[in-house]
């Protein structure tokens, strides 16, 4: 019997690239906590070796999937409006984005961040820093571009950017998780509004 | 050997209610798929046959606990509000009630609806439906406030009770999974001046 030819270090990284995807959409169903090498080598049609092979242990193929949905959520909800005037204008393209990306289910069981942040929130360990630093990233960001609004005056002076931070990613969540157990997509419409009125209220 | 005494049924109820609270807490951490009866067994020190004879399945365990958690956030949130002018009076006092529940940490992992909803939103099945249906009866509590404090001339005309009950929610929910992956309290106090602002804007 000739050995298997050793596959190509670009080739290895396609396949992880693909078993992470697969780990992503089935996480943001059952929760990374319910997430197992077994399970998803049964998704993607591998041996269970094969992909322990590509991860190494359970938590590395749970930061994978955690990093991959941060990078996805990253191009698809940033990515469209990375381009708009900084401040109001971006902020108002930024929901509908956001919005946009619940509505259309990039992945199966709705917001990954959101999911994630209510499944390790009490329960100590690596995961739940890795998602707190995540959601503290994603808050500076939605900070900074609030400064920026208040800046040129496009929000009121008194505006308090942590509070609208606050507001927004709560808003948004509740649209994901919202639709998701009601599969009613008026919910979008009633977050939209409410976003825009903590944007421009009056 | 003799046979051991049959225990009458109001000791049965009352072990039934006390294992119930155990599985409550525990899913309010681990969630309510996380929830068996094994584990459970563990935490209050009692046979696995025992925790088994007190509920039949899995499922009945996990249906005990929703209800009981939705019995204690009635008795927490709204107990103390009850008899406060219906209206806007009533509904600041209840922004208060609900936020000081998650503070006061009644539940180690947190608001307890959020995290069900979060688990079943993308998976079909009756627990998925009773969420829904509790979820559903919250919305009309909060409508039905909103609707008096619109009549009474409390909020707007033009005020859409539908959009007020999912900002309040959406906002209360932030404030319980941002304090437990924070641990910092601040976030109570973001949560308190929104909630205010969308009950008194301006």
């Amino acid at each position: 019997m000739r050995p298997m030819p050793r596959r190509s270090a670009a080739a290895v990284a396609d396949t992880r690239a693909a078993v992470t995807k697969t780990a992503v959409d089935r996480a943001s169903v059952d929760g990374l906590e319910g997430l197992t090498i077994g399970a998803l080598a049964a998704d993607a049609e591998m041996r269970k070796s094969s992909v322990f092979s590509l991860f190494g242990s359970k938590q590395d193929l749970q930061e994978a999937a955690l990093d991959a949905a941060v990078e996805q959520f990253i191009e698809e909800v940033w990515g469209p409006v990375a381009g708009e005037r900084p401040g109001l204008p971006r902020l108002l393209a930024l929901c509908d984005s956001w919005l946009s990306y619940h509505e259309r289910e990039v992945l199966p069981g709705g917001c990954f961040l959101t999911t994630a942040t209510v499944e390790y929130d009490a329960r100590p360990g690596p995961l739940r820093d890795a998602v707190a630093r995540t959601m503290k990233r994603w808050f500076r960001v939605l900070e900074r571009e609030v400064e920026v609004a208040i800046e040129s005056g496009e929000l009121a002076a008194g505006t308090r950017a942590g509070d609208v931070a606050f507001q927004l990613n709560a808003l948004a969540a509740a649209a994901s998780y919202g639709f998701q157990l009601s599969r009613d997509r008026e919910v979008f419409e009633v977050a939209r509004r409410s976003m825009r009125g903590v944007l421009t209220p009056g």
